[in-house]
């Protein structure tokens, strides 16, 4: 079955709030099974929420609106979508009553137009709203049924799961399910580029590519009479998307950032962690203590932003920094070994580079960034070239400097199993 | 004129991800003086997409998409746009070398698929994204103005403000000016009611407020024959907004952030900061260090997470941790004082709090962060409770450590200025 959500509201077409209950809904229905292909948010606007409506029950066979609820004359989506199903509003003596205990139970007066709250399109199903005044309703007939919800979310979502939820189930039997692999240290069109032929074969399951910061996301999708059964479409693609990209998935659990599947690394490995940070000033240990948990591994990180502090905190020699500057492959090296050193840390991260828009030159222009990661006293150093502004810079540094972390500790215990150390 | 929009996504149809580019293109497109009435979310699908282009190009005269302008097979928001726009398709060589330079300074291959960013609808005008390696277009004709742009929001923002702001601002004679009160430290319905006579016999100029972490924006906006005429109209508007709110107000400047205000007012005093964070683990000095030529003030900071990088790093006292808690008014306090004297700096900010999931107690719950700041010796220390998963808690507290730092910088001075200390 098919759904398309239609938002209502002036403040969504101003801009003023982010539309949360769309994702909301669109999240829950692809869970339900049901197909969305329609989003759309209209103002409080009587023809163009009549014509927007018309068009979504011709087309779609559930139709969900929030919003356009409430008491004042602004609020017309009942209105419109009982003439639009054809309808007459009629009062209902439950939602009535609910009014009346509603402000009774507050000390306060319903205004006029409150009642209007409890005028319902005759033959609709009622909706309970226990967390403010408007009722919810079901209207249904032969083309669609059209599924009218507040539009505070606290309102809205409560709702939608008590009886919106239950109603669907009811309409279609039948699951949706999915799971991501999520890769890193590789770019989207080379993921695509290797499952080139799974995409281009896909129908049941299907399979998506969602690129972030610093890593792709691999989305798998099935549909089936059942979790179970969805699952056992879903297993063999998993598998074979994880065999082509190797050591590049680091989770395929929807939970798991990049970071927390590094503080996990650590953490199994009884690894502990430190930043010495330049140009991002502290974001990277930011982002890992962003893991809850991460007391285990992190216990201090310094922001060297000054070369007195790298020399001072860290020990970087003074003729390093004059002989190859703050941003160099030497810098970034010793602020790693006097990291760890200073940090009693198994491994520790240093970071240094020019994130703009000032302080770039021809030889080190904005974007230049070098990372150097060591693992046990085994130093890494990475040259990085990134562009946009001085915010994107230090995020995609933070990223790649994750990424690195992840194969300089991989790296280390690879080398350990083939026996190259002990 | 009218805008509408369309934003061209599966994942935001499955509602992964929340259309945050809809909100922002929808306050640029309002604060532009374009009236909006449509906003639609639709998947990458050709046939679908082109009807909804279709119904959009004869009711609206600009329509703004974002997003399938990538170099996978799933992107088709081009092909289908210079479809209905009923042009071909053609390779654009500045398009084509910006992509072959791109991938040249990144040291790696472009695939194949990338080579279908160059393809351009014919009599486009390009927009260059320095940020990705998908360029933006507009394809305009008698009917409608047709803007593609990338849909992450790093690459779409910039565009948008760089390339389609004075394109738009060209297609209607007269101009629509706004400027922005920025206030900290006091809450949007306050700010609200402070304004209310304002609010309610607006017209032209109009006001709104938008609520953001930690600040309200107050924006007003003219339409006026010229700028200078706007500008004249806005004036004593703005004048009034700053007048009723005071201390409050950081700045009228719509490029400066809060941090960048807390630098400016740093640097104005000649004073250096620091930062020792706990659960917010480098966030604070990291969005302080987005400041370009914060080098001026800041010169080293600390992530003291543990109990013991509080005591070795800070010198916090072994009975105050076990007295009071790590999470305590003491244990930020003596943390200011002690980064105050290691770091030699004039302004000292402490961070410790619960962000949870774990960790919270009836006593001390998930929420509850102190934050210290010490200017020249001076400590104050404030309490808060915050709500939300570990990240917005530990967002909230970065922005209220910068509006803590600006009130007792301010306070500083003014107590300077009043006599109270020499």
């Amino acid at each position: 079955m098919t759904v398309e959500l239609i938002c209502v509201g002036t403040e969504l077409l101003l801009g003023n709030i982010v539309n949360t209950n769309a994702a909301y809904l669109a999240e829950k229905c692809a869970g339900l099974g049901l197909s969305c292909y329609y989003q759309t948010v209209v103002g409080d606007n009587a023809q163009r929420l009549a014509e927007t409506l018309q068009a979504a029950v011709k087309r779609s066979d559930i139709v969900i609106l929030s919003g356009g609820l409430g008491p004042t004359e602004d609020d017309l989506t009942k209105e419109v979508a009982a003439k639009v199903m054809d309808r007459e509003l009629v009062e209902d003596a439950v939602s009535r009553a609910y009014i009346e205990n509603y402000f009774a139970s507050r000390n306060t007066e319903p205004t006029e137009n409150n009642w209007k709250q409890a005028m319902m399109p005759q033959g609709g199903i009622i909706l309970p709203n226990p967390n403010g005044t408007a009722p919810g309703v079901i209207i249904a007939d032969d083309t669609a049924h059209v599924v009218l919800l507040p539009g505070p979310p606290h309102e809205l979502k409560p709702m939608f799961e008590n009886y919106v939820i239950p109603y669907i189930n009811k309409l279609e039997p039948g699951v949706i399910s999915s799971q991501t692999v999520k890769v890193c240290g590789i770019g989207e069109s080379r993921v695509e580029t290797l499952l080139q032929d799974l995409i281009d074969g896909q129908e049941n399951p299907t399979l998506a590519t969602y690129a972030k910061p610093g890593e792709v996301h691999i989305r798998v999708t099935a549909k089936a009479e059942g979790e179970k059964e969805a699952r056992k479409l879903i297993k063999p693609l998993v598998k074979e998307i994880k065999s082509r990209m190797g050591n590049h998935v680091y989770t395929t659990d929807e939970e798991v950032t990049l970071e927390k599947a590094v503080v996990d690394l650590l953490v199994a490995n009884e690894l502990t962690v430190t930043c010495a940070e330049s140009c991002t000033g502290g974001l990277l240990s930011g982002r890992l203590i962003n893991v809850s948990g991460v007391s285990q591994v992190y216990k201090s990180g310094y922001v060297t932003y000054s070369n007195k502090a790298k020399r001072k905190l860290l020990g970087v020699k003074k003729s390093t920094l004059e002989k190859h500057g703050a941003v160099s492959r030497q810098t970034a090296e010793e602020m790693a070994r006097g990291l760890a050193a200073v940090a009693k840390s198994d491994v520790a991260v240093a970071v240094t580079g020019v994130a703009g828009p000032d302080g770039g030159t021809e030889e080190k222009p904005v974007g230049l960034v070098y990372i150097a990661c060591s693992v046990k006293g085994e130093v890494t150093v990475q040259e990085y070239h990134f562009s946009g502004n001085r915010q994107i810079i230090r995020e995609a540094t933070v990223s790649a400097a994750l990424v690195l972390m992840r194969s300089c500790i991989l790296e280390y215990f690879s080398e350990i199993t083939f026996g190259k150390k002990k």
